[in-house]
């Protein structure tokens, strides 16, 4: 299409068609940089404020991506990672397979105290074991060489004693967990929902700070009744596909 | 904070983190407009392109939204809707409880060449019932008086012979799936991602065109193993809080 200046369709409106088409035929392609508005200015014979608009909204529509300080891009689609096997107990600490898979970013001891309220109101029903405190044990986990998920769990110190000291020492999750089956996950209530990412959680998914995260939430309850961990998966939305184990009514 | 024109901080920057600042103390409350371009500029002394980029960036990484021909806005957290019993099954047409709570969008039936080559590859595993082709049911479901999913199924016409029919004269899904037992979805392979709405979705959900949306896709086998369903639900992804059912391990 050509800008038409006498149409009664704004130029900042033409403008967008017009990078879209470019963009939908391959003239300009996908992950590559568009031109610069100065560029688009003097082709099209068009302000800046025009171009600036036109250019605002296909990056609020995501359609164009801000670099910073590189210049604006047509988005990719990243190529997705398929996380098998999703389910709430896919990223439980207490049920990982080994320590290995798992970066850690932090441990640490709170307090009950220092919780949040929604957490404490989890630990709540947990009559007694939260005088001594939580582990916060936080860490990533990769697949194809890319991170992919943030996760976080709570862990109440009176059940797992030395959590920090194992992990520490790269103990196996099978001695960790040893003898301590009735304490393990066993039942879960869980959600997922949608957000975009906060400054942490954009550092450590290597992503801008805005952009989409899928948040997995659960809570777990073992075999003894007692709330033994809660946890908070931290996933890119823009990479990770959800893969259920085929389930039956 | 001040904006210093003689620290090494660019001025943009210097910009965004002011109305960060204002935003996170209510001085712009969530959902309402921010000043002009032209009134910071006024404000503050600064050049038109400085408070552009500020202002860029921060619909970029999501604090503000754009809204066509209105200004610029503080984004809102809207209230989430709990989406209970969520699962493979929840939005399966066959599994549906009633067609009241569904708002049709459309019905029609596609021969196998018209399908897409992910579905002709899902429903070849059929070795007959394809020739008479598939009946593709478009709906949308509400909760608290607003549309949170837009859903497709494609069901094959040779199990459901008089399916648009019986759609049509509002028959009860307990009559519609009586007598068919062993052709209900029994089974699900299942997975969530994540991606920006199309126009076609963003009108029905009442969001704008790349807005998130969740993607929960199924492909659902009946008791007698033949492929009965196959369903993608399109969910806000700003609105939805999924909830599961409590599971075990």
């Amino acid at each position: 299409m050509e800008i038409d200046k006498y149409s009664s369709v704004p130029l900042y409106a033409q403008l967008k068609t017009l990078i879209t088409e470019r963009i939908d035929s391959g003239v300009y392609p996908e992950g590559e940089q568009i031109p610069t508005e100065m560029a688009f200015c003097k082709e099209l014979q068009l302000s800046r404020p025009t171009v600036r608009q036109a250019i605002a909204e296909l990056v609020s529509e995501g359609l164009l991506v801000i670099m910073k300080g590189k210049g604006t891009f047509v988005r990719t689609e990243a190529k997705r990672l398929n996380i098998t096997g999703f389910s709430a107990f896919k990223f439980a600490f207490l049920s990982g397979q080994s320590l290995e898979q798992k970066q850690f970013v932090d441990y640490r001891r709170l307090d009950f105290a220092a919780l949040s309220k929604e957490q404490q109101q989890i630990f709540a029903l947990n009559k007694n074991g939260n005088e001594r405190g939580f582990y916060e044990v936080i860490w990533t986990e990769r697949q194809d060489n890319r991170v992919y998920v943030l996760c976080h769990s709570l862990i109440p110190v009176a059940m797992f004693p030395s959590l920090t000291e194992d992990i520490h020492d790269r103990k196996s999750m099978i001695d960790i967990t040893a003898n301590r089956y009735p304490l393990l996950p066993q039942r879960a209530n869980w959600r997922i929902f949608y957000r975009p990412s906060n400054q942490i959680e954009a550092r450590a998914l290597d992503m801008n700070k805005g952009a989409a995260v899928l948040i997995s939430e659960a809570v777990f309850q073992s075999r003894n009744g007692s709330i033994c961990e809660s946890s908070a998966a931290v996933l890119r939305a823009d990479i990770c596909m959800l893969q259920f184990d085929p389930s039956s009514k």
